[in-house]
């Protein structure tokens, strides 16, 4: 019989498997749209297909969890280990990347029993075993990382899509619009500040580190840029004009015919985009998507204004939205779509202007985990605020999302700055 | 009411008829065994998914077809034809080859539909309208088309599943093995010899120009090389001494750290490969497959010994089988393997030693068909042969297979000469 | 009859009529023991050849200063502006940079006339104009950018020679070494401090932006790395434990087989490595040198150390060695290697942990000079402190050096930091 | 004292030292006008450093007659081994072809002081040591070698100056063109005709193998295709037109945006191309050079004519051109472009419709000499009849020369051919 420290263990453990089957549920909810034809494919490097990251955030799992800790498990496939893993060399050898797509076997319907005997398999774990404080780390990771790979999911399914000249539809949009966004600029006094995690709910290694900052006195728009002020600079020939594109960004621009976001197409005098809900016209007041920080930086310069630091953005943030507001747009609300709706949390991550590296004090996790952040800090620049296709319950004012500069596939915007 | 010509036409219409009935539920049987998953994969370049397979086949009725002869024909969908068009320029824009395995739709199912579509409408062509000589011999051409394609789709099947750590069985294969075949030397004497395709029934352009040849005194083997004598290769350093190789396929060798043929796998101190029936252990009578030109010309040098040209081979197949033998192993024989049986049709196609370039007094036909076959004569060599994934109505004497020297994806093997 | 304030200016010019010489001079006598056959070669995309360097110099005085301003000036080849602009979009097309090693002409001899003609001009030019204040600055840029010309310079000619099997001699070395250099933690107190660059000398727009940073306590080492230190990383397994590593860090070990420092040998069991003075063996108490960024932050997570950030640096630099000290090894020491020598200036560019972006306030340059240093502000480290290839005089605290990560080829070596 | 027969041979040996000295000394003749800076560059992966040629020369004397055969000979140097081997397995590693270019020691000083001293030594070895026939050979495939790489050098040189925006001139060209040469049908009966070499004198193995072929009735051109004619191909939108180009031609013409032959430019409304004598104007009535197989091929089926096989070129040129006329434009005129003149030798190379395969009864030469032709033998097309750049006494009706079907770079033109 347990003791009442391991009961009160089990009913934090019941509260994780709730926790658990919701966002396993999540994962494959995501998915239902899609044919099965959707599952496999993988049009660029940087997407993975949908089949592989139902089984990577299972393999997951399975490899952190049960194949060390329940006892007598037998895995589900003794070649899952080598499809699923993504990049940690601890863990051993695996797939390559870019030939994910190559891969029609396992089947989806193998992947999802690969899903059921893993949930399974985790139901009796967190039934039988209290988790220990290190343990229910690791599994408060696999979460947080299944819930960072259904944003990736959305991602890389609007763009197996969105490159398809059929242009298939996810979900019906409701396009209406609303009235338009007040923008200003909210001013923020200089001074020290502190920047980084703090308290003991779940973070990643890479927001630890707390730390002080000097700011100087700045201001920091309230709402992001806009469809509509893209346009003018498109049109005033931001795409031709050398002089407000950082080096290797026009050097990106030259190689890749750029001249407009990803996903826009310009037919019968009029821009449109591909969105999850098929091939529509651009709307003027919605915020800007698609673009890298390339294309953020030059607008900012043809503005002869510029990016928030990341530390602008957290204070700002911490400043004016100290919570996350209900009216937030996260994959929750299910608009698959930015809206028009001002304030710092979810829509679009927001390109900032600092390169991701790590805070003073960092220290990666110990074992594979420590694989998770800081071996990517290095030619990456940091987004914050999540977007949505962000849950909910994943994001924080001290999140720090990272990707190449020259990426448009992830839903990215950005907001402007200035000093005083 | 139609008058006896008209009936005569309509007769040979039903029979015309009839075999594209059977022809199109080849390339659908084709396909039975594989999952939806497998359709849409394109893991190399010179694959092509065996969906657009299906698609592409359909493309050339509806377009040289219905769309120029079907009166208010209307097209299944408006986008197919960029997306099914081959390498026609004639037809239009395509989508890029390399890229076919991006287009997760149409699904299988709308292709399906596809085909059936476009079926039914060329009956009811073939019902209502006699094809004069010209539409038939594009009728034709569709049909040997489409059977050249359930070729590919074998190769490119063996290939998206044989890359697959799975190594998913496509159909069981019966293990057992025949009897050693006795190799000997035939004996052809030099002389005046004709080449190419006489008679009026169906063959490529490429076989025309009926021309004259000398051919010194040579001998040619009765069989093909076997994967024993290949491994004698193998074992002693073939794939190590840049002496048997063209200096092209020593840079290929040395690129692609070539050691064998495709497929092969060394475990456990013996040489397996995969097969169309999985994972299996190399029997050692059987005929060498999965080699490219630079393989099987290395062995023959390897040897003291050199390819046939295209016209010995031609020269021989005549004198030795002037009909295609009833025990030739073609894809309806369905053994999905190559098996020991001498003599010179089906199996696997043979490398020549000869570059495929135009027969003196060729003619590309005119128009889209005529980018059929003339505009690849170069930088391929010469197959002769037939496999076991050729229709065996489909083969003849004349036929000329090309490749590029480097492939192994083919189903391909060679036999060796000599001069006396 | 000039007036006084002509007068004064006359003199003012006089002055850097003499320091132009001087530098103009200094860039030919880097090249005296170059063969003809040197000046052309470009054995890779970031070498530009000797000859290239001198005519590029020269282009950057023309083109700035005399085309614009003295008036009736010829230019002395219409085809030289095309050929020796580098990167300067607003100033026009220019030659391939990739390809500036295939210009066999123009020749030494008419790069040196042009040299010749230039400086003549510019003579004149400095005789008759009295320059204010902004042909001043645009003039210093130029005598700025030909000296750091000359520190690529002997990047360019070491990497020339020392990729050619004969390792040919630069300049005869003293292999003599100093007794050991003590190394020791110094000790800096967190607080508030202030960066970039004051007073009216010169410096480039990238050190401007005067502005407060934040640090916290930390502890800098008081000489940088040694080869010694550096080959205990080695023989560790340093090269082959991706734990060390940024993740595109791993990835460039594994693409290139590194397994060691630039120009480093491995031969009989001993390493060498070629210097500026031939194929030396290693000295263990020299600084280490040649290595990426990538190395230098490998070594430093084995032991369990990391680099300091660029503020670090310029703070530890002001307080420790608030001049450029008399024993600091620069280019007119013609030592022409690094040698054992504490302190902050001189020997080898340190690598930093710091991204290579712009301060707060910083504004680019107009016109074409705004081209020099911000669009550059991406994927690229900063560096510190000067090598033995700087110009004395042309080093200070506050300057900012960026290169690339992954680059080996300049005179790059590395200190450690801590916090407390 | 010698015997008679070592007297007759000391005599052949006497000639064979001429001939030796004749055509060491135009291999230096030929890069009289170059300037040192000309020597070391490389600006495209088929073009070799002048001074590579000087140096692989001599390297083929040193290493297959000194070394073996001159007792106590000491090398010149022992990295020249290394550097100057060319692609001969057999003999060792060698460096990179694609970096020939970065080689920029040794000098074109201590290449010149190598030349001379294999020169001596060879001088000594002749005088001492009558050669028997295998040596006589060995020496003589020097000989052919050195030819073969003066030509090669005429090309490189011309690229090197050409690819220049400075378009040096390598020599004066007298510009008079002569009156037009009246082109007519050559017409040939069909039959059994006999190809290859016969006789004692020199040739190459890939010659040999003397044989029968079938020819049918043709006619074959009387001179080349011109300028002019190739013109009107160029305005009638030959290099816009899918349906003249080989598949592969037409992925050469789209990925390098071909418009023209090599080294053409169209200024003012006029074509000019780059010439040994500098940048002039396109005289009509001259042959087409610098064209690529593909280019050739084009213009013939614009033209509805195709071009000659290798036999029927051989064929027809024994008929109508049994010796080498002294009209014959080669390297000796020092006319340096190919003039208008009629007939099968010198000039321009002819690309024939042949792909380069071996002969009936071909053997390659035993040892490093092997390695000479027959490693080469795919996916390249013959030519036949020498330039402007070979040596007359080189040159035979029975000379196969090879190249990739995508070079331009080479002395080519070529001529028509139809079947009656």
């Amino acid at each position: 019989m347990p003791s009442l420290a391991d009961q009160e263990v089990t009913v934090a453990n019941q509260k994780l498997l709730q926790r658990f089957q919701k966002i396993r549920a999540q994962s494959v909810r995501l998915c239902d749209p899609l044919e099965i034809e959707d599952f496999s494919a993988q049009p660029c490097v940087d997407v993975s297909p949908p089949k592989w990251h139902l089984g990577h955030t299972t393999w997951f799992f399975e490899n952190f969890l049960l194949v060390p800790h329940l006892p007598d498990y037998q895995v589900f496939h003794q070649d899952f280990c080598f499809l699923f893993n993504s990049y940690y060399v601890t863990v051993g050898d695996r797939w390559t990347r870019a030939e994910r797509g190559f891969l029609t076997r396992p089947t989806v319907r193998e992947v999802l029993d690969y899903r059921k005997y893993v949930e399974e398999k985790m139901e009796a774990f967190l039934q039988a075993f209290p988790l220990d404080s290190k343990l229910q780390h690791v599994f408060e990771v696999g979460l947080q990382h299944e819930q960072q790979h259904q944003e990736l999911l959305l991602y890389d399914i609007k763009y197996i899509l969105g490159m398809n000249p059929l242009f298939p539809v996810y979900v019906e949009l409701d396009d209406s619009s609303n009235s338009n966004i007040k923008k200003e600029w909210l001013d923020i006094p200089g001074g020290q500040y502190q920047i980084g995690h703090q308290g003991g709910d779940f973070h990643f290694d890479n927001e630890e580190g707390v730390h002080q900052v000097f700011l100087h006195d700045y201001g920091i728009a309230s709402s992001p840029v806009t469809n509509g002020e893209y346009l003018q600079f498109m049109e005033s020939g931001g795409y031709e004009s050398f002089q407000y594109w950082l080096s290797e960004g026009w050097d990106w621009v030259q190689q890749n015919g750029c001249k407009a976001p990803l996903y826009w197409h310009f037919e019968n005098d009029k821009w449109f985009h591909y969105t999850l809900g098929g091939f529509k016209q651009i709307q003027l007041d919605d915020p800007i998507a698609h673009v890298s920080f390339y294309e953020a930086d030059a607008f900012a310069k043809w503005k002869g204004l510029r990016l928030p630091t990341e530390f602008e953005w957290e204070v700002a943030c911490r400043q004016y939205e100290s919570e996350v507001p209900k009216s937030a747009n996260f994959v929750e609300e299910e608009h698959f779509k930015p809206i028009q709706n001002p304030g710092f949390h979810g829509n679009l991550w927001e390109w900032t202007s600092s390169a991701y590296r790590p805070y003073p004090f960092y220290q990666a996790e110990e074992g594979a985990l420590g694989e998770y952040n800081g071996k990517f800090m290095m030619n990456q620049m940091v987004l914050r605020g999540g977007s949505y296709a962000t849950p909910r319950d994943h994001i924080r004012a001290t999140y720090r999302n990272f990707f190449h500069p020259h990426l448009q596939w992830l839903f990215s915007g950005f907001r402007l700055a200035r000093y005083k």
